[in-house]
């Protein structure tokens, strides 16, 4: 089932390698999605949303459309972070205008109605997907893995929806440290099995995405950020030494540079709001830099996005980068700005 | 109607003059609110949200609520940051367990149907509160006036409600900030006269709330968040120099100290995000402190926030220092566990 790597290197891997690239590597977080007229007619036949992430065949065609339209130098895995607790045995929903709806995991009581065994069949559809992409895919194209970090899939599981606060799954680990660890422990090793079988089929790089770490006092982020980050990098070290994983704790502000010493990731994720200055003092040559595009500029698209992207490309490009946005593509986002953004990239 | 300066300074005001105080003076973020059945009893005669504030008699009661219960030592006005765009004419609502809503004011067009003139009667009964209050608090208990900053109280102009990124005001700023800086200025006008009528009013310390100040990329952030914040407090310490101004851009995470050090604030709030080493070393010394237990461990109470708050008075009261939450109550704070947080904070 799984592939031999391709002979040929995606030109992404070269970032990893220490090499500042001129022009960076570009790809866009939700690069594949609802602002795509052909995204839209493939959702339209799945059925739900998480049908189609468990469809390989519609999976893949649905991530591999950007890179059809646009080039772009990764392909990211269609897929979603609550796939993992799904698989797990929650009950998990996605309402059309309004997210995910789980049937929340309060205590650790709850943590019996998850099963690890269960996971086997529904993963076995997303690393098919995966080796189908990767078949697909021209062998200068990287092809990106990913799933959420266990603090951020914990808030969704305990909060049973997306929310400013993470109020459920925070007053959790204050109340019950132990019970909470139990939790982020479990998604700790499901994780790893996950991100490790996607390697298997095919994935080139693997992202983390910590979208709820920016919510947390120091002290908490040492504990449900760094650790089971850390923990999960080693251990997917120890088996794929060659997968450059990044890590994406979106939110994270003065404790990014914290977070890419200690969790041992090769590239750190930089959201809109994290300045310029801060990422080239703290970041740039200690780890692969990716970002920071506001995806409102790609909304505005024009002179803005063009002065920005100048500005940024000016602050990254001396050391090891990759042009990304600080956050997903939005679902108003005109499909001609993308084409406009990979061209001044690449210019 | 203004009332002369007591004569017998509030404790919280000696930490504006440099001096750290042992214990810290402390206040909380939404102080007077849902937690408390007292609050509920009034709330629940007061028709609408926005009919309780604009009520004297009430307004002032339910600001006066958790002084008489713990002895804080700072009442802040009982209000909403909604009170300047309602006073403006636009239509606010409050729906219950959903937030605000508002009629959106989405182009420069808009700005027509605001009008400043308005606002008159409407502030008068705020400062009205104001008054009642100074006068029934003893004379070491400072009081708090406050405002949303420009840019917060525009996200929900703009956006017509809460939301998670604040996408509809940050897109008009991209597509057409000239416009969006009409709005700007016209919330720093209006704004600078209702805290100068506060002033005016009895009260002692100005806070200004930028709750969504987070979400800007470092550009954007000075300009919608630094230069209008630093008009407002240049303006007011014309007219009121001896007014401490406490801003709080929540979510500022690394560009707080540049936004202590530009906007000209006496205070700065600092977030639960914001890491205790990051504080002592960046803003510790230049500015009053202010923050920064997590609102949650209040809920979670006993040895766990005991833990927290011994750290964060052993890494922060060295300098002018003032003892708060990182964000405001919530509603299912425990009464006796705010007793309690004040009791180790004075201990």
């Amino acid at each position: 089932m799984a592939l031999a790597p391709t002979a040929a290197r995606p030109r992404l891997l070269r970032a990893f390698a220490g090499q500042p690239l001129t022009p960076p590597p570009i790809w866009l977080m939700r690069q594949a999605g609802r602002y795509l007229p052909e995204y839209r007619a493939i959702r339209a036949k799945a059925g739900s949303f998480l049908d189609l992430c468990y469809a390989p065949e519609l999976a893949a065609e649905v991530t591999l459309q950007p890179i059809r339209r646009y080039g772009l130098d990764a392909a990211i895995l269609f897929s979603d972070i609550l796939v993992v607790p799904h698989a797990l045995g929650q009950t998990v929903e996605f309402v059309e205008g309004e997210g995910p709806r789980l049937e929340p995991v309060r205590s650790e009581r709850d943590l019996f109605r998850l099963n690890t065994e269960a996971t086997r069949p529904k993963f076995a559809r997303v690393f098919e997907t995966v080796a189908k992409v990767r078949r697909e895919l021209s062998p200068d194209t990287a092809l990106i893995g990913f799933c959420g970090a266990p603090w951020t899939v914990a808030t969704y599981m305990v909060g049973g929806q997306s929310s400013a606060d993470q109020a459920e799954a925070r007053a959790w680990a204050y109340r019950d440290p132990g019970g909470f660890a139990r939790l982020i422990e479990l998604l700790v090793d499901v994780s790893v099995e996950y991100l490790s079988g996607q390697v298997a089929a095919g994935a080139d790089v693997l992202q983390i995405f910590d979208s709820w770490a920016g919510s947390l006092a120091d002290d908490q982020f040492e504990r449900w950020v760094v650790a089971p980050t850390r923990a999960m990098a080693g251990r997917l070290k120890e088996r794929h030494p060659h997968v450059p994983i990044i890590g994406f704790p979106r939110g994270a502000g003065v404790q990014t540079p914290g977070y890419a010493a200690k969790t041992g990731v090769d590239g750190v994720g930089c959201d809109t709001a994290l300045p310029l200055g801060f990422i080239t003092r703290e970041l740039s040559g200690r780890v692969v830099v990716q970002g920071n595009l506001d995806p409102l500029l790609l909304v505005a698209g024009g002179e803005a996005m063009a002065r920005r992207v100048a500005e940024i490309l000016t602050a990254l490009s001396g050391k090891p980068f990759i042009f990304n946005l600080g956050h997903g593509i939005v679902p108003q986002t005109p499909p001609e700005n993308v084409a406009q953004l990979v061209e001044l990239v690449r210019r």
